[in-house]
């Protein structure tokens, strides 16, 4: 049984409470945010506390608060050598107080109030000062059944700048979509099928293999036809940019 | 019992083809290929030939060739009056001859050689200059039990050019995480179900409302980090068009 404390209300320390809750080799000893009222809904599930002075003894404390707040709450906690995690893709290791023993649980997934997560779809990407810290960390991956991967913080940095492109960016591209398709009373629907196999295919070919359409394959006419629907759009300079992206990946030339 | 001939050997001919043979109220009852060797391979599934002047009677002739090529081809037709159809996204319902009934039967789809597709996943989008010519087509799209939608040429070539956005240039960014990923000695994999959640994300929210990331909190802390990390990278431009681009929908100020 692995006990934890969970620092912070938002989506992250949320679903990782739910996670945690629902394992049977967890322990969620207690919930900490400074402003109660967020976890207070929670109360009747788990031990609760806006109180830093009253925290209770855990194997991992987990600090899932933006950014920003991290490094300073990590030097208001009022122990030493114990094992501190936090849970940021861009935050290094060691913005971590150094009076306890440091770590980084990041799952690399997109988290939202409104929708729900299994964790099997939640790689976690663990780093830790101590390599028996590791041990730990990955058998609280395991008892939420996701997969977890041993990730400096360099190569943190390179997935979460990596997921932002895969996923901030793509979902950009879908609401561009959403208005090209809305321009001309078309419904967005239609295109969701697509949406779901462009992603499908990358799970088993590589995104490089998986490539078609005008650009790749320098089909100048209709690359033309879309520049032209796309005259006064903000759109243009996007389209270009990734034509000539999937161009130079693919050795064509500019357009 | 509907009866077709298809003329062209490419993917989507192919894939059609599949899907033809396999319903039950579908009858191919020629395939039609410049290139005999193409399409050798089905004969002892479906008559075939490269010969133009010994096409065969059928509802529906469903050209699938290069968008180049169709107009060309239909024209060389040696028949009138009978239901024509392309299957091109930007190519337009009256770049068809007009000594035949014309129509445009659009799958909506990503198509490739390795990848079976089932189409149940793929939206058919239909246009007839007649109107009882649509009826024959949505019943040919039921028969392969696909979703069938009435789109004129100008909504066509919109749902062409948002495909492009986010099918070639959504792969294009997994492409661009994975050249990311590589470049620290991480695995691409790790990122694969953050790119499936991000697509079923959109089956239920609007690409609006799903929106995250440090562009749309408007987090120049994190912004800055990933384009210093993106430093001399042909991708950093991509990073700065898309992140405005976001801000822009998002109602933030520039970077």
């Amino acid at each position: 049984m692995i006990s934890v404390v969970i620092l912070g209300a938002g989506n992250v320390a949320t679903h990782l409470f739910h996670a945690f809750y629902k394992a049977e080799n967890v322990f969620v000893n207690q919930w900490f945010n400074r402003n109660l009222k967020s976890i207070d809904f929670y109360k009747n599930m788990v031990n609760v506390t806006s109180d830093l002075s009253s925290l209770k003894p855990a194997d991992v404390y987990i600090i899932a608060v933006s950014d920003d707040a991290i490094s300073k709450l990590s030097s208001q906690l009022p122990f030493e050598n114990q094992l501190v995690v936090h849970t940021s893709g861009s935050v290094g290791l060691y913005d971590l107080d150094k009076k306890n023993r440091r770590g980084v649980f990041y799952p690399l997934q997109t988290f939202s109030k409104e929708t729900s997560i299994n964790f099997k779809n939640v790689p976690i990407c663990i780093e830790t000062a101590d390599k028996k810290d590791f041990k730990s960390l990955k058998l609280l991956a395991e008892a939420i059944e996701s997969a977890s991967f041993k990730v400096n913080s360099d190569q943190r940095s390179s997935l979460h700048l990596a997921a932002v492109f895969v996923n901030n960016f793509t979902n950009q591209l879908y609401r561009i979509a959403h208005e090209i398709t809305e321009s001309t009373g078309t419904e967005f629907d239609i295109l969701k099928p697509l949406i779901l196999e462009t992603a499908n295919k990358i799970q088993n070919l590589s995104p490089y293999s998986a490539q078609t359409g005008p650009a790749k394959r320098n089909d100048k006419k209709t690359i033309k036809k879309h520049l032209k629907k796309l005259e006064n759009s903000p759109h243009k300079a996007i389209y270009e940019i990734l034509t000539a992206s999937i161009q130079k990946t693919h050795g064509r030339k500019k357009l």
